[in-house]
């Protein structure tokens, strides 16, 4: 075994001005390469191998759970008219928006499977399985809806898939929840949530509020109780004011408790310090 | 900053028997919480909390996918007949095993649905998109094959998962390649590369061929030529010579091709040695 050198923790410190031949001598990371002293020690060998051992096996049951969702993914049938695929697909029923929004022109109906929109919906799998008027008449009426809107339901119930802008994420997750599609549902949250800001927060807790987006909901309310002294100023507030004042109620009720618990937090290290 | 005590590597190396107090004067892997030297160094406190992070975000990632194929995952309608859903499932086709097996009665009907199918297999959307004679009657027939197999091809068709034995892997192995269900296909041939043992190489190897499994094959192979002493007195091995006597031409090439290898291997060794 080789002599080892005496060194200080400073020296360690500093060691990146160290000369190449000095290596040896000190701790070197095998990940970056680094020297390191006491205090920055991370992992012996061995750990540092098993952890790269676990990393791999990870990144292989990712490539093989990668696998299966492209297996278990469908072929819309909006393919077949969009990208016209050719052949039949068997649809065997259609949503249609009977909207009323005003838009000209009949609805344009939306092809689908019951097979389908049955394994994806507990709603619309008791809709088809009990012979519904939806079920013997083939055609399902969703009202207060966009055509865009329907087209990005049903392909994501085929696909798992959809491209989201606010708006969109926002009629997807009224869809989901008319339907139940959790994992629809979850998705247009977290796409919500990451566009939250101070502008939108007061229209997003209320969305969250009347569509039951609990993770939605509580982001939108820390950020609005965070900006309280800005709040009474904006708009939406004194729309909400009007249109819902219970939801605003709760607003206060969480300012309120975040303030209590502050205050207790600030009590309890005062404590500590004087003790 | 604290001083530093003078350690030499070997002190480090059986550091184990230092005492608590002089924990912090030396290194101390934070996974396993053993005391280590120079030659022992992993990784520094950054790169170990790096690497942390980066196995937390595969986790998320596997839970995420873990979620997608949960929710494209299919009920197979063969629930329906096993644990009478109750309800429709508006299938529009049935597999049939014509089978040659000479088991009494007539063959019990799989009902799917053809979306199904065509969206899993590329030969079953050919066969169904163009109005064959399977598209019309709804009867796909299905020959030398089990009514088992076929029962459990459709289901995995539906939910990517299917309950093995060598027989079924086997049977499911030949129906994928048939019906070019890629997935399933790799899926029985790993169960039976993990199956291989010295009593079945010689019949892995034989099937491997007749199905074009390359990863069983060359698997099955590298056992059999590791065992050249005992194979020509396998009954297999004769069987094969009668049967398919080209298997066992490459069988014996592959062996050839390995020993010029080792030897070149040993050759380059003892060179290094000699200079």
């Amino acid at each position: 075994m080789r002599g080892h050198r005496c060194i200080s923790s400073r020296q360690l410190d500093n060691s990146e001005s160290e000369t190449e031949d000095e290596e040896s001598e000190t701790m070197r990371c095998i990940s970056c390469k680094a020297e390191y002293g006491t205090r920055e020690a991370g992992t012996c060998k061995e750990c540092y191998e098993e952890a790269s051992e676990t990393e791999e096996e990870l990144k292989r049951e990712i490539e093989d759970l990668k696998a299966k969702v492209a297996f278990l993914r469908f072929w819309s049938p909006l393919d077949n008219i969009t990208r016209s695929h050719g052949g039949p697909c068997y649809t065997d029923v259609v949503l249609v928006a009977s909207s009323h929004d005003g838009t000209a022109g009949p609805p344009v109906p939306v092809p689908a499977h019951k097979a389908v929109l049955m394994s994806r919906s507990p709603v619309f799998k008791a809709m088809l399985e009990n012979e519904m008027e939806e079920s013997r008449s083939g055609t399902v009426k969703i009202s207060d809806v966009s055509y865009e809107a329907i087209r990005a339901f049903v392909n994501y119930l085929y696909t798992a898939e959809a491209c989201l802008d606010e708006q969109m994420a926002c009629d997807l997750l009224e869809l989901a929840e008319k339907y139940q599609v959790k994992h629809l549902k979850a998705y247009c949250e977290k796409f919500l949530v990451s566009k939250l800001n101070w502008d939108n927060s007061v229209i997003s807790y209320a969305f969250a509020h009347q569509h039951n987006a609990k993770l939605l909901l509580d982001t939108a309310l820390s950020l609005i109780t965070d900006n309280m002294d800005k709040l009474t100023k904006r708009e939406e507030y004194m729309e909400l004011v009007e249109k819902d004042p219970r939801l605003v109620v709760e607003i206060y009720e969480a300012y309120l408790s975040k303030q209590v618990n502050t205050a207790a937090h600030k009590g309890s290290s005062i404590k500590q310090k004087s003790s």
